[in-house]
């Protein structure tokens, strides 16, 4: 009976991320859900690359966390409009949480939409929440053997954005193994590598939203 | 009714715990409940800080992870026995896998228990497994917010060990920040600056061992 309850909710939270699809969908959106472990760097992403989207792409920014605006504040200073998400405990986002903070975006005014979920490696990827394409975030000093120990998480995502690279020769981050890890996980993922901090890697990330934003 | 069945879940697993803590307590050995982010170093601090112990500190280590026995085989090589608990999915450890795990433990021999959690900010501060104290990891590189934005995790615990300083000066870490964030939720809570890389505060480490485990 556990069981059935669990489907149930699941199968609610399905209906409700299919509703905000294809709601995003009808207003020419595309939504990306941004994953990765407390301080992988998401927010400081989305810091650098907000600022070097072209024009043309207009973005709105939904943050998760289960306490605090902090993330919300940072992301409202690059100008952009952003929501915050308090999840009071829980490990991740459900799409009736982001049904609720989509309400208060402009869709008309938008063509992308950054979801950053609570920082997790776990439980966020077992909650569709109406997104197009997933991103996991991971950094050197997580160290490289995170694919095959969060399998699920990294089995799920579009792109890995592997952060922090100014920290590589500092680390003993093996790359190989990192990469040999995800492909026997996810060898269709695209993988690029960045520093929010250096700036490093990031025309090619702006690149990857550029062809990944529905036209 | 489906709080009536979380609750059910949590009170099983609440007297399972008691039920660990009672066995433990009958054999002398204490138990730390390591917890902290994916890539924090719970496991890196653990195998510096094992061969550190004096003679008299007979400890075995129980490590959880989602997927692989890496963790295990990387403490095994310090000498000690190792367990390793895979929760195929779930993002915590709970008191039925314990106590699952301790079962191959020979409890005459040993005085100490270390049980490294799942790489996780959130769900394992939800579920006693039957610890004396707990300990969360968190590292330079993930930023100086962590206490305020997982403050349930930051509020159970004993200690917390800010690892990683060795990068202190390369990032933008606000110390008096971390320390502000963390006094506001959990004030009573040591705290132990180390580098399982470098091996420095491993000293202090080891002494506040020694003073926690019951003689």
């Amino acid at each position: 009976m556990k069981v059935e309850v669990m489907s149930d909710i699941l199968k609610a939270n399905d209906l409700l991320a299919n509703e905000i699809r294809e709601l995003l969908r009808a207003n020419g959106v595309t939504s990306f859900n941004i994953m990765g472990s407390p301080g992988s760097g998401k927010t400081s992403i989305l810091e650098r690359l907000i600022p070097m989207l072209p024009k043309e792409i207009k973005p709105a920014v939904i943050e998760g966390d289960i306490a605090t605006t902090n993330d919300a504040e940072r992301i409202a200073k690059t100008g952009v409009f952003a929501t915050q998400i308090n999840t009071r405990g829980a490990c991740h986002l459900d799409a009736a949480m982001v049904k609720a903070a989509i309400q208060k975006i402009e869709l008309d005014k938008i063509n992308l939409l950054f979801i950053e979920n609570v920082g997790n490696l776990v439980c966020p990827s077992g909650f569709d929440i109406g997104e197009n394409k997933r991103i996991v975030v991971s950094s050197i000093s997580e160290g490289d053997d995170k694919p095959i120990k969060y399998p699920v998480m990294f089995k799920g995502v579009s792109l890995v954005i592997l952060n922090k690279i100014d920290l590589m020769e500092l680390s003993d981050f093996d790359e190989e193994n990192f990469t040999k890890g995800l492909k026997k996980i996810n060898p269709g993922a695209t993988v690029l590598k960045v520093s929010a901090k250096t700036g490093e890697g990031f025309e090619e990330l702006v690149r990857w939203v550029k062809e990944n934003i529905a036209s």
